[in-house]
């Protein structure tokens, strides 16, 4: 008998419609037909990739109304964040596209030889990176399409020529399998075979371990917890043979404003970082967790007029039950902490369905818990208050890697070691913004050091994000017809190549 | 009292000089001095990264007689040889001086902002790599220059701006000495700080394993067995805080010999498998154990010919009494199983010191056992003989990661199915000429999917190398004066970059 589960309107708290668990035969299946997939070669066809590509972004766009609405359901995220998200994915899905027609994913070099070269001759040497093979994406909870069953690193591992099975997250299963819908239709219509892309909807972790463990499955994107990740990762290192985790952990994303920035404009500040702690239940991996004020009148100033805007938000929506029951039990434990106060009243969340308030706390920054630098995976923002700059600065070196780090601070201030020290921890440093909202752009970088990533030198946003489901090969005095296409001396495809060490 | 070990030469047996083992205060003070190094900047200095790389080469090189000297009686490699490797050493620190001058090392990437982008606007994103931090390396035994002290992980990590600690190898701790006093001399006269090189002379492994350990260590860099370098991953993603390793494992690097290239030059391919099997002791990671050559009277001939010349060649001398003893056992257990065929005589080795003799062995393509699929580290080689191409290609599936895979066929051969087997499983695939003697070219490939090494995106030799040393960090709307110089808008330094998606 096949095992069930509902989803859940977080809204409401209610039980929507009924899946049915994927089950071990379903893995194995997947597994195979994307393994086979990748020997035939079938995803080598730059031209199917893109086609791909282009016609999964056509299809989503075109089912646009019925995957927002069941999102909506799903996630008790608000329709206009959704109708964004699906444009965000389908135009990460476009720029993958142009990725492929570029050939960036390839990174193809080519030496031509050099006879006379000492201490040996040096051959003809051609090398593009190839795809790694099938990767498992765990779709995130917090982003039902832009980070799950087409998203990032979905359309980054098929733009890198690898077949995809997804393990979709339970939060959000009726919106995964509409998207594997489309997305299994554009794979058709590119002429690609059916085991390219295979989308498993499950609540248990055993689908999860079984594609980690998989002996045919080649690399794991993977965002959400620490705990969920770091279990993903040493699994991982576990196998006979052990397979890159690219996993994106979140992070506290810290802040840091400058007396000046008060001073100069502290209420578009708190108005910003309210929409920041606030959109989304908080629910973002970029989410700025502690935020470092200088203590004092202005800073006393600024922490209530922020605390005051949070309590006037309405309590948020979070996405399932035990991610509510999470942060509450994480909150009250932060909050009974003798060194730390609330700002605001924090009223008890009202209404059905799994909801928390909107609140800020606030702490001395030289108090000593490492508990004051852990992720709240919710609208909650913690102000750290420091009494000079050699407290801001030690409080800086003890926090670990992180995804973003923010700066606030006007143009006559001086900023340079505090730029050091959000530089020398995180992947992304924001001047003068916040760091939710991360625009695709082709440098974007979403990673950072662990603990925020399993991978420091990685991306999942961005156009470099390709780079993680490759490796290269090279190929040493070859005859042109044994070569792809990317490495043949007249550039056929028109990509962009490196010969003979300069970019062309 | 300091613990001490000898130096042998393996040529004799004899016991050299006396070394000192670095003790665990000496791998404190390494790792801390090469953190400060790291925090201070001072390694993101271009023109002094490139000084040092440059400075260490010319000191090499002036070196050349006091290191061939030590290093002959350490290794009993030839001094021919070792001038050669000593060029090569010069040779890839100067070419990735001239990375740190191109900028390559940095890949720069410019977005300019796009406020009309969809779904949100774009913000003016700017992206380097930055140094991870100090990186540890494990020097070879078989390349006491190329790959140990000063060698190709030494260099790409000071190319990526990281200080790095070498844990020499004790087969030539001499030669490791000589060249780590040129170093440090290179890194004064280059204006850098002291910390940013140490060598450890070590014989036991504690001082390997606190460096893997250090916390303050962000990579490892790693060439010789396999399961020394496994040791060292699985230790290092126990780590609190797990970081990447990159060890190169060698690898059994199977050739195919086509019918066609038998009957059209069997004499030479015989010579040059000769040399890449026998030159060197055998001793190199590229060295090709495994030799796939179609059963028959054109077969038959090649492989008595290939039998006769490796009986005629001297008893190589092998690095130590380990790796000598290691190899015997081995070949012993090959040629005592039932399906295994000694070809020549193989005559016991005569002379004084560590020697094994050059020798091959053949079985059926189609025998079962994995013993014949592993790694022999030294002059010896296994013919596999198939009776068809499905048996060929049955037995290349069979085969697991590789850093080289090379086939030898003639223009009118059939060869698309052989060349995608090796593909699958090589980082390179070597047309008509043998593995050994790995050219550095920018491109080249150097590295495989596991077990051949621990990392299949990366490579040891050639100039992408320097990216296994490095994490990208954005900087968002950041004002002009906090960017470091690769990523001003004016390009003050000159170097290569990615502007609006298009390298420049």
């Amino acid at each position: 008998m096949a095992l069930t589960f509902n989803s859940v309107d977080p809204r409401t708290g209610e039980a929507g419609p009924s899946f049915t668990e994927a089950t071990p035969e379903d893995v194995r299946a997947a597994v195979a037909a994307a393994a086979a997939v990748h020997r035939s070669g079938a995803l080598r066809d730059r031209a199917k990739r893109a086609a791909l590509l282009r016609g999964a972004a056509a299809r989503l766009r075109a089912a646009g109304d019925e995957i927002v609405a069941v999102a909506e359901a799903e996630t008790g995220l608000p329709e206009p964040r959704l109708r964004s998200e699906l444009e965000r994915t389908a135009g990460q899905l476009e720029a993958f596209a142009a990725i492929v027609d570029a050939g960036d994913d390839a990174e193809a070099i080519i030496d031509h030889p050099d006879p006379d070269a000492v201490p040996i001759p040096k051959p003809d040497v051609r090398r593009m990176q190839v795809p790694l093979g099938p990767v498992a994406v765990f779709g995130a909870s917090n982003f039902p399409l832009a980070f799950s069953t087409a998203g990032g690193d979905t359309a980054s591992a098929l733009a890198a020529g690898c077949p995809v099975i997804v393990k979709g997250h339970p939060s959000h299963p009726g919106t995964g399998e509409i998207v594997a819908r489309e997305l299994r239709a554009a794979v058709a219509d590119a002429g690609l075979p059916d085991g390219t892309f295979a989308n498993l909807t499950a609540a248990g972790v055993e689908v999860g371990e079984a594609l980690v463990d998989a002996p045919e499955v080649a690399a794991v994107g993977f965002t959400g917890s620490f705990n969920g990740g770091k279990a993903i990762f040493d699994r991982a290192a576990r196998r006979p043979a052990p397979i890159p985790v690219y996993a994106e952990m979140g992070s506290i994303n810290p802040i840091v404003v400058t007396e000046a920035a008060l001073r100069a404009r502290a209420e578009k500040i708190a108005d910003g970082l309210t929409a920041s702690v606030a959109n989304f239940g908080g629910q973002l991996c970029t989410k700025p967790g502690v935020v470092f004020v200088p203590v004092g009148e202005q800073g006393d100033a600024f922490a209530a007029d922020l605390a005051a805007r949070l309590d006037a938000a309405a309590p948020s929506v979070l996405l399932n039950e035990r991610l509510r029951d999470a942060l509450r039990d994480a909150v009250d434990r932060l909050a009974a902490r003798p060194e730390v106060r609330a700002l605001g009243e924090a009223p008890a969340p009202d209404g059905p369905g799994f909801r928390h308030q909107p609140a800020a706390y606030e702490a001395p920054a030289d108090a000593a818990a490492d508990e004051l630098f852990e992720e709240h995976f919710g609208p909650v923002v913690l102000l750290l208050r420091h009494r000079s700059r050699e407290e801001l600065l030690a409080a800086l070196e003890r926090i670990e890697g992180q995804l973003s780090g923010t700066l606030l601070a006007e143009p006559g201030d001086d900023v340079d070691d505090i730029v050091s020290a959000l530089a020398a921890r995180a992947g992304r440093v924001v001047f003068d913004g916040f760091p939710t909202g991360v625009a695709v752009t082709y440098g974007m970088h979403h990673g950072g050091p662990f603990p925020a990533t399993t991978s420091p030198p990685h991306t999942s946003v961005g156009m470099t994000a390709v780079h993680r489901f490759t490796r290269p090969v090279a190929f040493q005095d070859a005859p042109e017809h044994v070569l792809p296409p990317e490495l043949r001396e007249d550039n056929p495809l028109g990509i962009r190549r490196r010969v003979d060490s300069v970019p062309s």
